[in-house]
């Protein structure tokens, strides 16, 4: 981890990170998105792939699930916001949902 | 699971219940409970292992986690409320927190 993926966004290049990362909402300083799967077995396999990746940076979601629901929420708490680390980390999950 | 497990528990066996599980609030229809580990990946993994009962049970939480804090909220949604397979789910969780 370099120290400016743990730097604040400013507002131009969170615009331009938003839109390689489609779905993604800014929501009261996070970014969130809502996932859903066909059942309860195959969304919590997906939180399983996610928390791998989440632990292995060091970078944890504020999430939530209900049988086949996940909503995803983002931020750098340390840092007061969204930073490289957070759209790193949507890509990881947007990728992992392409390719499952 | 029996067709009682299903039925709605009424005032008095929901005291009785709950006396069973203590740590378990009524709120909003639900129980719930907030687990606390020491890091994300003690948090997980509880989760992981509750989410196996809940499978086998089919019988699922609505939770959340924010790093290494779970909140699990159990109700019967068919049943419009507390049933005992919330009882179930409930201190099959306790006994894993005893457990591990």
């Amino acid at each position: 981890v370099s120290v400016s993926d743990l730097q604040l966004l400013n507002t131009e290049e969170l615009e331009s990170a938003l839109r390689s990362i489609p779905g993604w909402r800014l929501i009261d300083g996070q970014i969130c998105k809502s996932l859903e799967c066909s059942d309860f077995a195959e969304a919590f396999s997906l939180m399983c792939r996610i928390a791998m990746f989440a632990e292995k940076l060091d970078h944890h979601p504020e999430w939530s699930n209900v049988y086949n629901k996940i909503h995803i929420k983002l931020s750098t708490h340390d840092a007061g916001g969204i930073t490289r680390k957070d759209i790193q980390l949507a890509g990881l999950i947007d990728a992992l949902r392409v390719n499952s």
